[in-house]
C-alpha cells in the first residue's frame, strides 16, 4: 500500500509516519519508483509497536529506538534478551546510586542479580522516594513484595520461553513489561478493595 | 516561619508556594500582619506531600486538590477512605466502559469489587490495550497476576490497618499507592532477571 494507505489503515497522519522513517523507528517501503514506495503488513505492526510504547508506555524516541534496533539483531540468549529490554525500557532512576538497602534485599532473597543493573538502582532509587515522604515498610514487608512480583516474574518468564524467535521473545518482554505494568498496578488496587471489603476495620 | 524560608527549608521557589496557596492545596499560614503569616511543621509535610504527588506520582492539580480535600476530612471507615483515596488518584482508562473479561475474572477470584469500580475499569483498559498489540494472556495466567497482586495489596492493608487516625491511614493509602508502584514494577524486571539466570533457555 502506499503511504497515504497506510496512515489511513494505521490511524497515524502522513506527516507523523515520515517522521518515524527519518527517526528509522520505520523502515522504509520497498521502493515503486523515484518517489513512491510500498508497505505492507510488517510496517504496520512496526506502527503498533511504536504507537503502544509511546503511548501507552511512555518510551520516549531514543527507547523506542533502542528497542527497534534490537529488534533487528535479537540477542540468542533469553537473558541477553532481557538485558537488552531492560536496557531500552529506562525506568526512573535506573542511573542512580548503588543503594545498600537493595544489595541486601537481593542477599536476603538469594536473587542472582548485581544491586548495578539498571532495574535494581531503580528500586534503590524508588525506595529512596517512599522514604522521603515517611513511609517505614521494614524488611518482612519489602520481602513479601518482592515474593508477590517473583510470581509475577515467574509467569512473564514462561511466556517468554513459548516464543519461537528470539524476535518474537524480545517483542513480548519489551511489550509484556510496558503493557501489562497498568493491569498490574489497577490489580493491586481492587485487590486492595476486594480485601478491604472481606475483612473487618 | 516566613514564606520565605518556608521556601528556602522545602526547596520550593515562592511563587510556587504562592500558587499553590492560591490552589487551595497548601493551607494558609498564621497572619501575624495585614501582609505577612507564619508557616509551620504541617506546611513543610504539606509541600512534602504535594511535590511527591506531582513529581513521582504524576497526579495532576486536581487529583492533588481532591486528596487534600478528603485529608481535611477523612472518611471513618477503611472501606470510604480506600474509595476515596482510589478516585483522588485516577488512573488512565477509569472512566471506560465496564469490560466482560473483567466482570468473569472478578466472579472467578470471587473478589467482591464491582467490575463498574474506577480501579476495575483501569484494568479493562489496560488490558485491552496489552489485547491491542497482540499479546495474548490466557486466563491462567491472568489469575496468577491477580494473585500475586492481592499479596501485595495483603501488606498494603495491614499497614493502612496499623494507623491510628483516618488521616494517617488516608495519607498512607495514597502514598503507598503512588510511591510503592514504581518500587514494585522495578522489582517485577529484577525478578525476571534473578529468574532467567537461575533457569535454562
Amino acid at each position: 500500500m502506499r503511504i497515504s494507505e497506510l496512515a489511513e489503515a494505521s490511524g497515524v497522519p502522513v506527516p507523523t509516519l515520515k517522521y518515524y522513517l527519518r527517526e528509522q523507528i520505520l523502515m522504509p517501503g520497498h521502493a515503486t519508483s523515484r518517489t513512491r514506495a510500498d508497505y505492507g503488513e510488517e510496517h504496520l505492526e512496526r506502527i503498533r509497536l511504536v504507537r503502544a510504547l509511546m503511548d501507552s508506555g511512555g518510551v520516549g524516541i531514543a527507547g523506542v529506538r533502542a528497542i527497534v534496533s534490537a529488534l533487528a539483531d535479537p540477542p540468542a540468549s533469553r537473558h541477553d534478551l532481557l538485558g537488552a529490554a531492560h536496557d531500552a525500557l529506562a525506568l526512573p532512576g535506573d542511573d542512580a546510586g548503588v543503594s545498600a538497602e537493595v544489595a541486601d534485599l537481593l542477599a536476603r532473597l538469594g536473587w542472582a542479580v548485581s544491586a548495578a543493573s539498571g532495574p535494581a538502582r531503580a528500586v534503590g532509587a524508588a525506595l529512596e522516594n517512599v522514604r522521603r515522604v515517611g513511609i517505614d515498610i521494614d524488611h518482612a514487608a519489602l520481602d513479601r513484595y518482592a515474593a508477590a512480583m517473583r510470581a509475577v516474574a515467574q509467569v512473564d518468564l514462561e511466556h517468554v520461553t513459548a516464543q519461537t524467535s528470539p524476535a518474537a521473545a524480545l517483542r513480548l518482554v519489551v511489550m509484556g513489561n510496558v503493557m501489562l505494568d497498568p493491569v498490574l498496578v489497577g490489580l493491586r488496587r481492587v485487590a486492595q478493595e476486594a480485601l478491604s471489603a472481606a475483612t473487618p476495620g
